[in-house]
């Protein structure tokens, strides 16, 4: 009873080996402080949580709509941005092919495997960004357009440009902000005007990843329908306590923290260019891809070795060779670096 | 771009009155004790929620397993029950329709409106169990049912026999036993040796709604495939904490808990048939359904007044005049009798 489309599917890999420093994940790598860890614990130990969550959560979306300006109307919450794209794929240009320019999140071209819907994959240009003329070549095939913006793992902004010619064969498209925090460019004005267009931001990249919380920010009557599709408790109660406090009491942690990992990400491309033979590519988000002159599977395991753990993205398409570190504390990063000159060396 | 199916599709309705007893959800009605409650607040502040949840959830997983006596092997996690509903319907029986017993929990046939597939709805037979005939004449157009063991909101199981019947149509049943610990009665023996039945439970109602936390029971091979729908992430960090504080330093206060609610049910039915025109029906749940003789929504609104919230179920099929109680403490329940006394008599 179980359909091809899913016994072909491969189980999604996270990175779960052991290592002292860990730049796998695009987290913040900053520890949350001890005095919102003890508002934290204080607020969440009043919580019922015998007791379903407000199923609107809708304290938390009054902060939500003022941490990112747009109205409570605007928002559509997930159980991460993973959750909203499924709804997305289930339900968004009824089941015409969904287009996913490769190599980006995963997570897009799993969403069309799952409801079953044809999955358009056009590889990117050399230079990471989308082949216009391809995609559009089979514009026929898709409703859906998924763009990660920045792109992950590349790091790069597509051009904006390509989006909307995209946009303009009548494809709705998705606009991934994840990265927001780090790009500081945004489609937010295009989802609040265009019946065509939603914006996706997570509050996993910016200290809660562990709480899964992704928003989708579009028009009113486009929130108001996929807001029917969304599971009524999807944000549980915890989550919508600790999310709450962090986005009030931690704003300055979270400024903080998100502009010393700009600063580092810059330090650590200098860094990694001055490193023989590897080429890191530009970033507009909390993590870099580069490429050695190594096979990535032997650069990841000696890393490893060295205690380091990053992400070994050589799989995916155009990334031969590639590998991305999330961009982490100072001490962090110089772990990092030593352990690339090593890994680099011991091959070389 | 947005399909028919999901626009003409209502909004879900949940029960967000205020009242000083809210009787209307199901859940435990037992706060989880300080002692309890400390430690949770202790673990949480530990958690680094900055970082993402363990993708396997394996510890919560482990307490599971042995909390329900299957392998871990045979579980897949879902935030709450709902989520996996929606992957059930996404993949399982590859799109032909869903078969649907009405009345019954409305999450059934919205994930089959969602996932855009054919909804066979079939209403019980007069005293709430399944119409063989009519469900076996449509046999054809389903490869997917679901089946709530007891029934909610009818509150009754219905007969084992007449499942197993339409399972071999060549139909992949779902037994949701969301109301197992007060029913005793399962289906796991058939969801471990066969590849055509799975069994949901969930820690909702058992202390535990705002955690979300839903299982599927399985054989390996069934829930292998089904975990590759899951998102990877879809426990969150706080509730795979939280419930494993729960399952095992809070059993005893869930075991003692579930046992004072069975008594509680017993002695609400008997009450509830004391009242003149009030027809309770028989219960294997931790609520009442019944049926006075007057406009549900009227007693509704009346109860409301007197500061009980309980749920009208009358716009179901075949529950004309019918309200649902969840069972509470014994000085809420006190309160609820109390509360439809004087409101019968009110509109008597």
């Amino acid at each position: 009873m179980i359909p091809e489309r899913i016994s072909r599917l491969k189980p999604y890999k996270t990175e779960t080996s052991k290592a002292r420093v860990r730049l796998s994940s695009n987290e913040l790598p900053y520890p949350i402080p001890e005095h919102l860890k003890r508002r934290i614990a204080e607020e969440v130990a009043k919580a019922p949580v015998e007791r379903y969550p407000d199923p609107t959560a809708s304290e938390l979306k009054g902060v939500l709509s003022e941490f990112f300006g747009v109205g409570e109307e605007n928002i559509v919450l997930g159980n991460g941005s993973d959750e909203l794209i499924y709804y997305l794929s289930a339900v968004v240009g009824d089941r015409g092919g969904v287009y996913v320019p490769v190599p980006t999140f995963p997570m897009y071209g799993i969403s069309a495997d799952v409801m079953g819907r044809e999955k358009v994959t056009v590889p990117l240009t050399e230079d990471f960004d989308i082949d216009l003329e391809r995609s559009l070549g089979f514009a026929e095939r898709y409703t859906l357009a998924y763009f990660a913006f920045p792109n992950n793992p590349t790091g790069n902004l597509f051009s904006e440009d390509r989006i909307r010619r995209i946009r303009e064969r009548d494809v709705f498209v998705v606009i991934d902000e994840a990265y927001y925090h780090y790009s500081g460019r945004t489609f937010l004005g295009e989802a609040l005007s265009r019946e065509d267009t939603v914006v996706l931001r997570t509050l996993s990249k910016i200290g809660m990843a562990g709480l899964r919380v992704g928003i989708l920010i579009a028009r009113e009557e486009v929130a108001r329908e996929i807001d029917k599709v969304r599971l009524p408790f999807n944000i549980t109660y915890p989550s919508q306590i600790i999310a709450k406090v962090m986005l009030t009491e931690g704003r300055e942690f979270i400024e903080e923290s998100v502009e010393k990992v700009v600063r580092e990400r810059e330090r650590v491309f200098r860094e990694l260019k001055s490193i023989d033979g590897v080429e890191p590519f530009p970033s507009r988000a909390n993590f870099i891809l580069f490429r050695t002159p190594y096979p990535a599977e032997e650069v990841h395991s000696r890393m490893l070795n060295y205690g380091v753990l990053i992400r070994d993205v050589s799989y995916m398409p155009r990334l031969e060779r590639c590998l991305r570190v999330s961009i982490g504390r100072p001490e962090e990063n110089d772990a990092f670096l030593e352990a690339l000159y090593r890994s680099v060396r011991d091959l070389g």
